[in-house]
């Protein structure tokens, strides 16, 4: 047993003040409130117990809790008898034995409410609510920054793996070009299983629901708003913008059908649900949509509930992170790598709201967000058409004048008397494609509406 | 124009002061030595320059480099006159306008001396130099927390990819259970044309150094001493053990062969030169040995020059790193993110060195290296046979003995009047499976040196 550890052993509470803060400041333990004992909360109480060693090598700290905000008491978790157990989450965070709030509840509010009198009273916030940081983040981390604290938010965006951490700081050396993640795992899933197994989007929704990946509402995840949130956060912290997901062109996978799931990949294609965040020469793209990517690339081989972020900067090119995006065990570990980061800022800077810029950028600049007409992206085009001469000749006679190349042309089997025709497209403005496709569409000879699904090489 | 600027703007020497310094400390310039004008110091060079706004903007001050140690002047690198040019190292890193001492020479000598001096003189260091923090780390990082600064060393290991902050904080967390990384980007180029073209080693080794992805002297790469040298680095600050270059246990795949490239594609495995650190029951596993890892794994998937990290970690699961591992683009990267770390910890902390321990623990554990009898792995072995009844019964009869499963089983067509046997196993202690291939090497009917090369699941 060493001194430390001795001195822990022997200690006794002397009123306010325990013999560990009396003897020696940097053996005084960084005390968490927990806000939330979910599958995340939950997950995070776990993990502190069962990594307190290892992480108080890191640390050289111990980590003590000493409040948890739950809606009712809960023995099953077996907490010390020294952990004070309250609904009261106003209370809880005005507490003067507090010096970390993790808000681990999700949901806009009441979390903004106690989130804001956590920074009045000068805790530091750990947070793994995206929704509130995407669409309130403006707010809180200008009240963060006036009262010298900081919200942490690593398990906010693609749960396990640390992404914030690498864009804010690994990535510090480059000018962020342009991000393409699979941000959900839920819409990652239902991809995954039709392209490997050739089934329609509603009945693996339903299996994704009974496996308890995806909610009984199932919006967030397959209409992109989820992803919508987290590439919010990802595009500020990458160009130093303000959050705004307002401005964010969404797109979800719930149209995606098996059959042209299964054209992409004759094609050498995936489909993918993709978040993306491009400097383009005007302004800033974001935008989340189903997108054809080569299946070659690696991110195109993610699969399952699994995330990952494919990011090009202009100094050291593309890289990928890759991991689990949800899930208990992985997301508190980005909670509680947040925890331990601020226990080192506890330790080694006067205020304990770190060296960070929240958001990664001391300065944000006003970059336009171009609106959807604006974007540039390749597309993936398919008609149905009456088998007669000359189809091919109108279509593309249309997209040439409209000033858009064709990459490659697939004219599939004749399907219940009409002929599928496939294109690929090179990048174009979607204004152009918005045009040639209504010019298309009023050809007599097309029948229903045409599929357009974007696609990107992500290969620059 | 803000106020920041403006005050840049009308800025004018007061003597030793500026107006900068004098109005407000916040925007005095940190000072930068860089030792060493070679592809990586020239790549740092031209970064600063290039992304200086975007820089400026993350940390809001200016990184002003006062000198550039070469051995002899560069007017062709257009420096600003007022950056001194000097040959003498030592006299550099004693300079009082140096705050941050880069180093980018390489080699041990005189890195190791001028660093020492630097850390004396209190300043600063950031090194790409892996040989020298594998051989010499432990003295180094000592001595820098004598005099309360940081060696940082992010460049020192896959490049571009922020593998080293991911390891120190974004996993911090957890528990490391093992890593396996592709860290040598010649060795992953020669293995993935061996493959892709069913070229010869040897053949391709000549074209790598043609392209400049090898050395002349191209031991370091396909021995594998270079892995060992970054193996060394991310084992520490996974399990926070002190460097041990010397325990690592080290095979080239300079004996790899097409057919066996082949036959492991058959399989369902590719052949890959892996880095790996595993915390096993009695101790740690330090290797760096061709491997078979099945090809659905996505690190499998990583081609020609790029490198790749899998992380298993007991709360996140496996996390991937992927990007480039060399190259002057990014390797700057990497030195120039230490260089932002260090200018926001000099910014915010009191002394400059940071807020988290060297090699990620504040206290090490002298957890035991295994020797290589000791490690744990499954095996492909390929032997050649003559074609007679009983071979594979006597071949199965010694791996069952020793307690050796087998996984499949493959013979191949005849080759030169020997039948070629493949066959995988799950793991075993190499002690065994040294004593079984010697039983069996020793049979009659067995032809020639037999193949071993190790195999990894990478799936736990």
């Amino acid at each position: 047993m060493n001194l430390l550890e001795s001195w822990h052993f022997f200690s006794y509470d002397l009123g306010s003040l325990n013999v560990d803060e009396y003897l020696e400041c940097d053996v005084k333990p960084v005390r968490l409130a927990i806000l939330g004992l979910g599958t995340v909360g939950g997950g995070a109480l776990k993990l502190l117990k069962e990594n307190a060693a290892e992480i108080k090598r890191r640390t050289g700290r111990e980590i003590e809790i000493t409040h948890v905000g739950t809606r009712r008491p809960r023995p099953d978790l077996d907490l010390p008898a020294s952990v004070k157990q309250s609904s009261d989450l106003m209370d809880i965070v005005r507490q003067p034995d507090v010096d970390v709030v993790v808000e681990v509840m999700g949901g806009i509010h009441p979390a903004y409410e106690v989130i804001q009198e956590a920074i009045k009273h000068g805790k530091q916030v750990v947070t793994a609510n995206k929704a509130l940081l995407a669409e309130y983040g403006n707010e809180l981390f200008k009240l963060a920054d006036d009262h010298h604290v900081q919200i942490a938010y690593e398990a906010a965006v693609a749960g396990g793996i640390p992404i914030i951490k690498v864009m804010r700081e690994g990535l510090a050396a480059n000018k962020i070009d342009w991000l393409a993640g699979i941000i959900n795992g839920t819409g990652n899933f239902i991809l995954t299983e039709m392209r490997e197994k050739g089934r329609a989007f509603a009945d693996v929704l339903k299996e994704a629901q009974e496996l308890g990946y995806a909610e009984a509402d199932p919006t967030f995840d397959v209409e992109g708003i989820d992803a919508a949130h987290k590439l919010t956060l990802l595009a500020s912290i990458a160009f130093g913008i303000p959050l705004q997901f307002d401005k964010v062109f969404t797109e979800g996978i719930s149209k995606i059908t098996a059959q042209d799931v299964k054209y992409a990949e004759d094609l050498g294609f995936r489909i993918k649900h993709l978040g993306i965040a491009r400097r383009a020469e005007t302004g800033i793209e974001l935008r989340v949509h189903p997108t054809l990517i080569p299946e070659d690339q690696l991110i195109a081989n993610v699969n399952g509930v699994k995330n990952a972020v494919l990011v090009q900067a202009n100094a050291v090119g593309p890289t990928l992170y890759y991991g689990a995006g949800a899930g208990a065990g992985p997301t508190a570990s980005a909670v509680v790598a947040d925890v331990v980061d601020i226990v080192r800022d506890i330790s080694y800077t006067e205020d304990g709201a770190g060296t960070i810029p929240q958001l990664a950028f001391e300065a944000l600049t006003d970059l336009p967000i171009l609106p959807r007409e604006e974007m540039t992206t390749g597309y993936y085009i398919r008609i149905n058409a009456e088998d007669q001469t000359g189809v091919l000749a109108d279509v593309t006679t249309i997209l040439s004048r409209a000033g858009i190349s064709i990459d490659a042309i697939m004219q599939q089997p004749r399907l219940k008397d009409l002929i599928p025709i496939v294109i690929l497209t090179d990048p174009v403005k979607e204004s152009k494609m918005d045009e040639a496709l209504q010019q298309i569409q009023a050809l007599p000879v097309i029948h229903g509406e045409i599929v357009r699904i974007r696609l990107e090489s992500l290969d620059n």
